[in-house]
C-alpha cells in the first residue's frame, strides 16, 4: 500500500504530517504492510502523475486531503479523470448536507450542493464531521481510497468505514507485531555491538530498529506472520536470548519508560522519593510529576542551583564543597542524605555536574556528572562522562536518566 | 527540491515524520521550493530506486536516516553506489569519534571507526552530537545531501552545514524573510479577533501564521522579495501597528523567549531569583536551568509536592493550609515570601494548582493554579483557570508562562 498526502501547507513545513503515521499505524494493525508515504503538492497534473506511478508499484493507495468544497481541493476531479469516469449525484450524501445547513438554519449553497457529486462507480464512505464524503474507487483489480485533510474527519472515516472495509477486501494482510525493549546505560552502537550474533540469527520475518534518544536506546522488534499469534510467538521466542545479552541495560520489555518503571517499584513498595538536583535543574522531578498520581510517592525536590543553597538549605558540609567542589562524590553523597532526612524519605537521589557551555575544566570537563542514591540501607555514587556533544539540554537529559536508572536498580535488590 | 526520510519506523507509524516539517520549513525559508516527500523502507533497492526516481524530476535532494553505525542503517553504501564511487577514510572524522570515545574514557570499536569511510568526493558535514557525519554528494549537475535520522543531529548540521552551503550553491532562490512575534496572555482566537483588521490590509507578499503552544502564541511573518532588503523593509513597515494592537501581550519581536526575556531582566537588573513549585513540578526550574548562565541569577527552587514540605520546609502556616487549602491565594503568597528569604533572593515565584487527572472538586477544578510573585516591594497573586483540556500537560505547560510573565510585568516595572 501507499499513503499519499495532498497539501501545500505540508511541503511547506509549516504542519506536521500527522495523517500519514495515524494511517500507517492503522494499515500496519490491520496486516498490510504500508511501503511508502508520499506528500504532494495541491496540483491537478502532480496528483494524476503521482497516483499513476503508485499503481505502477502498488495495488492500493490512501489518498488525503483535496475533497473539500474550496478551489485548492481538487482530488476529486483528478480519480474521476484517473478513472475516467463522470459525476453523479449521491442522493443520501446531498440530503445529509441539507439537513446540516437547515440545523443552522442555513441554506446549502451551490458549492456545498457540488459536495454530493461524487465519480461514478465509487463506494461513498460517509462523513459524519463534514460535507465531503470520503471516496473508495476499484478498477482492475487497483484500489484508491480518497480521504479528508482534515484529520479528525479523516480518522472517523478510516475507523468507521475504511478498516471494516479492508478486512472483506485485502487479500493477503498478514499480522504484524511489535515489542519494544528499552534499554539504558549504553550507546546504540555498543548495544549493536553486544547483540551482533544474535541479530544475525534473527528470522527473516523479524526487522529490529535502533531507536535511540539521550540517555536511552529502544529496540523495536518486528515481526510478520500469518496470525498475530504467529507473529507474537516467533518474536516471544527470540526475547530470551535478548534479554539475556542486554539485562544490565534493560528497563522494560512492556512498553513503560524508565520514570514509569521507577514510579512502579516505588508504589509498589510503598516508599517515598526525593530529589535534590543542581545541573539537572528540575528536570528530575518535572519528568516524575508528569505522571498522573506521583503525588503518592514523591514528596518534593530542592533544585540547589547555587552553593550557598548546597550548604544553607541542604547541608553539604562547607569542607567537602572547598576541598572537593560542588562536582563530586562527597557533595553528592550529603545532598543525597540530607535532602532523605530533610523531606522525610526512604530515597533521594542527588545529581551535580558541568552541563556548559561554561565551566568546565581539564580535570572537572563539560559532561562530568556525579549522581548520589540514598535508600533506607546504603548511600550509592556513580560518576558519568556524557562528553559535551550535543549540548547543554542532552547532558542534562542523560543526567536524568542516569540518575533514574541507578534508583531502580536500588528499588529492585 | 525533494526530500526523502528513510526508516521502517515512520511506515509502521509509530513515529510522527517530523523530520520533513523541520527540513522543509527551513528550505521554504531559504527561498527553497519543496516538491515531494517521502517516506521509504531501510531497504537498499527500495532507497536505490527512490533516488534514481526523484533526480529525474528534481536536482536537489536531501535524504535522512540510515547514516549510523547499525545493520538497518545502509543509506552509505546506497549512496557510494548510486555515484558509483568508493569509500575513503576521513581523517578528520576518525579524529572525532577516536577523541569523543577517548572524552568518555572508551575505545572506538571497529563499527565506530567504520563512521569515518565516506563516498569518495563527498564533501563532510560534520556531526557536533554524534559519531557519523552528513554527506554532500555532486555530480553531474544534481546534489543529494544525506542527513541523520535523529531529529537533534539532523538539525544541527542542517543549520550549521547544509543552509549555508545551499545559499553559495543553490540558483534561483528568491529572498524570505520572517519576523517572530511572541504573545503570552491570550488564546489564538481572541488574538486573531484583536488583528483581523490589520491582517486584512497586509501586502500580498506578506503571510501570516499562528503557531500556538501551551500559555503563548506566536505569530510568524514571512515576507517575500527580490531582494533580503526589500523583503525586510516590508515587513519592518507593519510592525508598529501589529505593535500597538497586541502590546499587553507582547513578549518580544526579537525571537526570544518568555524564559529568555525573564533571564534578560534579571541579569540586567543585577537580582537574584527563586522558584516555589508545587504543580509546576520543577518544570519552571527546568526552563530557566536550559539557559546557560542561568547559574548568574537563579539561586534555586523547592518542589514542594506534599502538605508536609510546604508546611516543614517552606514555612507555610498550617492555618493557611487548613482554612484555605494547598490551592488558594493565601498558601502561594505564602510559598514566595518564604522561599525568597530562604533563599536569600530578590524575587520568587511561588506555583500550586490541580494538574489532574485526578483531584478536581466543583469548587477547585482541575485546571485552578493560584501564583504569587515577591517582589524587593510587594507581594501579587492571581487565579488561573485553565480547564482540563489538553491533560497534565498542558496545564503544567501553561502555569509556567502564566507564572513567568507575572515575573515579567513585575521585573519591567
Amino acid at each position: 500500500m501507499h499513503i499519499i498526502n495532498i497539501g501545500n501547507e505540508l511541503l511547506f513545513g509549516k504542519t506536521i504530517n500527522t495523517n500519514a503515521a495515524f494511517i500507517a499505524e492503522r494499515m500496519t494493525e490491520a496486516g498490510i504492510e504500508v511501503k511508502k508515504l508520499t506528500v504532494i503538492a495541491d496540483d491537478p497534473d502532480t496528483i494524476f502523475q503521482t497516483i499513476t506511478e503508485a499503481f505502477k508499484e502498488t495495488d492500493w493507495v490512501i489518498t488525503t486531503g483535496g475533497l473539500g468544497p474550496t478551489k485548492d481541493d481538487m482530488t476529486k476531479n483528478v480519480i474521476a479523470q484517473y478513472f475516467d469516469v463522470g459525476f453523479e449525484v449521491h442522493q443520501p450524501t446531498l440530503e445529509t448536507v441539507i439537513k446540516m445547513f437547515a440545523d443552522r438554519g442555513l441554506e446549502a449553497s451551490e458549492i456545498n450542493r457540488k459536495q454530493a457529486e461524487i465519480p461514478v462507480g465509487a463506494i461513498v464512505l460517509p462523513n459524519k464531521n463534514g460535507t465531503a464524503p470520503g471516496l473508495w474507487m476499484e478498477k482492475e483489480g487497483k484500489t484508491l481510497i480518497a480521504l479528508q485533510g482534515v484529520p479528525f474527519e479523516m480518522q472517523a472515516i478510516l475507523m468507521e468505514s475504511v478498516v471494516p472495509l479492508l478486512k472483506q477486501k485485502y487479500v493477503g494482510a498478514h499480522a504484524v507485531v511489535h515489542k519494544n525493549v528499552l534499554t539504558c546505560g549504553t550507546g546504540e552502537s555498543a548495544l549493536a555491538q553486544l547483540i551482533e550474533k544474535w541479530e544475525d540469527t534473527l528470522p527473516r520475518n523479524i526487522t529490529l530498529a535502533y531507536l535511540p534518544s539521550p540517555g536511552q536506546v529502544l529496540l523495536r522488534l518486528t515481526a510478520r506472520a500469518d496470525s498475530e499469534e504467529e507473529a507474537m510467538q516467533t518474536l516471544e521466542a527470540q526475547l530470551p536470548s535478548l534479554i539475556d545479552l542486554i539485562h544490565p541495560y534493560l528497563i522494560s520489555t512492556e512498553g513503560e519508560t524508565l520514570v514509569e518503571e521507577v514510579s512502579k517499584l516505588l508504589k509498589k513498595n510503598r516508599k517515598k522519593l526525593a530529589v535534590a538536583e543542581s545541573c539537572t535543574g528540575g528536570y528530575i522531578s518535572h519528568l516524575i510529576t508528569l505522571l498522573p498520581g506521583s503525588s503518592q510517592f514523591f514528596e518534593g525536590a530542592i533544585v540547589s542551583y547555587s552553593n550557598e543553597v548546597k550548604r544553607d538549605i541542604l547541608n553539604v558540609r562547607e569542607t567537602n564543597l572547598k576541598k572537593h567542589g560542588a562536582v563530586s562524590e562527597f557533595t553528592v553523597n550529603d545532598m543525597a542524605i540530607n535532602t532523605m532526612s530533610l523531606f522525610e524519605t526512604d530515597y533521594a537521589i542527588a545529581v551535580s555536574g558541568i552541563a556548559g557551555p561554561g565551566g568546565g575544566t581539564t580535570e572537572k570537563p563539560i559532561g562530568l556528572v556525579w549522581v548520589a542514591v540514598a535508600t533506607p540501607t546504603r548511600v550509592v555514587a556513580q560518576k558519568f562522562l556524557f562528553g559535551k556533544n550535543g549540548g547543554r539540554e542532552v547532558i542534562i537529559k542523560r543526567a536524568a536518566m542516569a540518575a533514574l536508572n541507578m534508583l531502580r536498580i536500588e528499588l529492585q535488590e
